[in-house]
């Protein structure tokens, strides 16, 4: 078994093994032209699978790259972004791993195997913080939390469309009797399949979750506005009477009751406490807090 | 018929078990890496299915444990998890009730009836804390009803999958000509497949119902701050004409009408009463409350 | 032929017949076991169908009352709920209907055809109280319009659930050649899969207005609340010149402006109108009401 | 060819073709009761259609019309609903057209085709209803725009229903190989169904939009509320330190500050100005207007 | 090979070709009434297709242009809209680039293939508005944000409707066997349907993100509204006292504590700010901001 590592996708090295394995121009197009879907082709000499593996930058953006594999009778050729080394060390163990494995189909599966354990990690990562972001709605919501959402959905998006795609790649692999993979790699080809579904139904959970977060965001800023008129409400409940009684009593108008008996002060104080006092009874009885 | 019970997936019993049936490395691997999805997979020499039995715990929060079977012409293992007192009491039950009979498939059945029985009662919890958040949710909207509904989604999404996937093991089982199920056991799969349908069903439904609590949610806490807005403006149109003309009549601005009469009093708040009278007139002709 | 009639599902008549015609004791426990789905089994020897009738009570709710069916060669046999007159009546009704008749397969089209009629009824009683609901949203959103809402989302729910499964049964009768149906029946089972496709897209026009009623509602309290806030900030807009003016000219400070001339009284209304008209205008101006 | 028109579904004119023709008694029946779902069933003599026309009433609401078709080998038997002008105008029509033609699967192709032309100009009228709508919510939200939005979905909805089924039956003539039917009109009956799937096309379309309108709606009072409150608060933060202040300076406490100043007032104006000012400059800052 | 350019579809041109070739008369029709959906179909002699192009025009909005090709054995047939300079210079750019190539389903790849080409400027034009529209509802909601997203809502129904049939005429290319397209031309041909797909499947996630743009406008808003109310309490809070005390002390009654002694206005002042003070602590302690 021949295995070509190719890590710049512009090398003439890929031309060279273009013309001696027959690979498709398109192909060859596809390998250069990065930021394709993932997807499998099979060809009468080989095929061609391009795969996606993804990670985090530091601000929890999600990041993805190529990895083009040609699996062939007796060659496997990968073709490496040029500036990931993530891929590269992916390769790498790879390489360890199949010490002493010497079928094509063999390596074709761990590089796949590896590059599904990608997934992992950052789903789990999105699911701690749309986490975060449901505690945020609900005891604190601010724009952050919207930004927030807003940029998990977007990531979201993203990851379910590598998933996806993926998918259809394992279950091609799982149903269709390719001559270049060996009837012994098929419960290993439907183990990698189930992973990927599995990972899909999370990212599906999760966007529900997001949409869900989102509705409670609303749901708590309207509560909580409702809670805020209720103070106010109150406030101007205690302060009115009093407002409208003194005001009634700084009037220069002659005649106001009691004004000059001794009691005057307690009439007026008692005035306003009564006021004041049904008031607050009467918002009480009508049962709104 | 040799029924092998093994409560520790750790042992090296099931290695043992692993070379005399032939058992593949990925499925003991399933059995040890535990938290897989309800799954069936057909074998050569046996069937190994997942199945996830669920429970609540004390504060209603869902549990899942998985248990692994594998079915052959003449043995059936059964892994559990180690630490699951209830899978525990499962097969002890299963095996009291199989008394006389010594056929494998009908273990196997009975293990999974006895699994999905356990899902009713976990719906019939939620759908009783769905109708208490409703009820919440109309007549005393809170941030705790919000955390409620966001539980209970999350426990949902988690029923729903453990069902989803039963139900896929359960019409696997309905369809394919299994060699190692005699026919007379096919009406019972069959059965068992409807219970885990209507369940499902049941799941779908409770979903929706809590999206509408959700909505119900929202509506009720806008229609809370519209009748405190309306209070506040009712207050308002009550105390400002009192305000406004004893401000007035407290100016120290000489002329003012009527202050020198003896009637200056009467004009005042008959002033007063006429003018919050037409507002509250107007607020009422205007049909807002 | 032979009709069995069976009133009491309990009733030692049926463990009978199930020896005589061989009934699978499945069958006989669905039968026992009440609120199962509607549903078709076909065995060997007969047709098993459970039936779902619906009615209202008095508070508008759904009730749903099970049917059996057993559909042999030469026998029909009825397994009716104990305490369910209305499925009494339709029996009753169904017996003299067939007067004359003699087959079990027109015996069983007669029934299914009743009992698909009890729908109708239902619906058209559910499509008036959301066209009720509608109109509440948006001329007078309380909170009982939104516990309507609910009651009819989860009375739906069931009515669609009766449907989706007395649907699958109409269509597993059209599709399905049995041998104990003439293929003279085969025209009336469709106009019966017909009703219940027709029934079953009307719940689905009723769950779709009635999540609209609810978006509704949403919207007009929000504009209600639009109201409120506009009659406060325009009663605020007309009171709050008076009282800032009448304030200042009730200080007790010396050298306010024309306090001792005798137009004092004039310039405070003059500047009181022309403050509180000029704020009028802007909002007029700026356009919100 | 023989075309029997027939404008009264219940005269016996119907029952004398039905005997002659051999027409199944339950589509006798669909002719004779109205408002059935748009429809196709064949039979050995002979293909009967239901097919619906539509029109908007005066206030522009969606009205249905049936119109039952009986195609055979050489006749074709139209039932009119007796009380629609539009239908009669619609077959006179159709009488003319096909002046020359003799078969009558072409009259049947006419028919329908007229009637699939009567779905456009509703959908245009809908959308520029909807157009109006948007306009509304976002420029003048009012209760109107609402019972527009609603109106409009349950006519939507009937429309979708109409379609759905018509799509059906087109789709139903394009695909089965019908003895009453030649191969030239095939491409014209594919001609049919590409209209009514894109008219469905655009109802699902104008659906869309109609949702997106309600979100506007509420977007749009919420975005309103929003302004009226900032107006509130500003007319707030002018009018309280002017407030405040005087009625400080209005108590009959001795030894406020500057009173006895001969630029008492200047003092007092002065600090009101500062408070509003420093206020305003406060909200500013905060960015929030 | 014959390619005929024809630039007016009303040109005598086409039907002379129409007789010549034996072009059906709904498709000639279907040049002739322009804005007709993407679609292909399979004639005796020929493929007939219809292709949409899509440009923007100044404001950002939405042009399409049809092109319907008549592909042959040895002939092609390209019909233009006669006032579209956009599809002109597709055309000659095609005309250039096949410069040494004869065969027809080389032709009619090129000009699919330039076609599609279209597509990706116009989603990625319209993911940056709704980038844009994103930050505004976050920053800075307006009215005009919510003109926007409609109006993308709209654009993007229609871009969606151009992608799904051209994906159905891509794979129904890529699918069937045509005696007019060789095999060498088929990776081209499911290369252009990939794109297709690929565009598809970002109009769906644009929508997505549009639909979670007008979400989010929601939030923002009414947690805007949250925060003005906020503001509004808070200056409420720290004025009523004032205004209650000030008025209190500005009544015409006697014997109100403290007023005749030196400490007067300390006494005053000092309750003025415990009061304000408390309340202050009290909204903080209920941890509202």
């Amino acid at each position: 078994m021949e295995w070509h590592k190719i890590s710049d996708p512009n090398s003439p090295e890929l031309d060279r093994l273009a013309e001696r394995y027959q690979l498709h121009p398109l192909h060859i197009e596809d390998c250069r032209h990065r930021n394709q879907n993932a997807k499998i082709e099979q060809n009468p000499g080989y095929v061609f699978t391009v795969m996606k593996g993804v990670r985090l930058d530091d601000s929890g953006d999600l990041l993805t790259a190529d990895l083009d594999i040609f699996l062939g009778k007796d060659f496997v050729i990968t073709v490496l972004e040029d500036d990931c080394p993530e891929m590269q060390a992916l390769i790498e163990l790879v390489e360890k791993a199949s010490n002493g494995e010497s079928r094509p189909d063999q390596v074709y599966y761990r590089i796949m195997d590896h590059m599904v354990d990608t997934y992992l990690p950052v789903l789990d990562h999105y699911d701690e913080v749309i986490d975060g972001l449901e505690d945020q709605a609900l005891s604190a919501p601010t724009p952050e939390t919207l930004a927030g959402v807003f940029d998990t959905k977007r990531n979201l998006i993203v990851m379910r469309r590598v998933l996806v795609n993926t998918r259809d790649v394992a279950n091609h692999l799982q149903r269709t009797d390719s001559p270049f993979i060996q009837s012994d790699m098929w419960p290993f080809l439907r183990d990698v399949y189930d992973h990927v579904a599995r990972n899909l139904d999370t990212v599906e959970m999760l966007r529900d979750l997001l949409t869900g977060a989102l509705d409670v965001y609303l749901s708590s800023v309207a509560n909580r506005t409702n809670q805020v008129m209720k103070v106010l409400t109150v406030m101007g409940t205690v302060a009115l009477p009093a407002v409208v009684v003194s005001s009634i009593y700084g009037m220069n108008v002659k005649g106001l009751p009691g004004v000059e008996s001794p009691y005057a002060l307690a009439v007026v104080f008692g005035t306003m406490a009564v006021a004041t006092g049904g008031l607050l009874w009467a918002l009480k009885r009508f049962d709104w807090w």
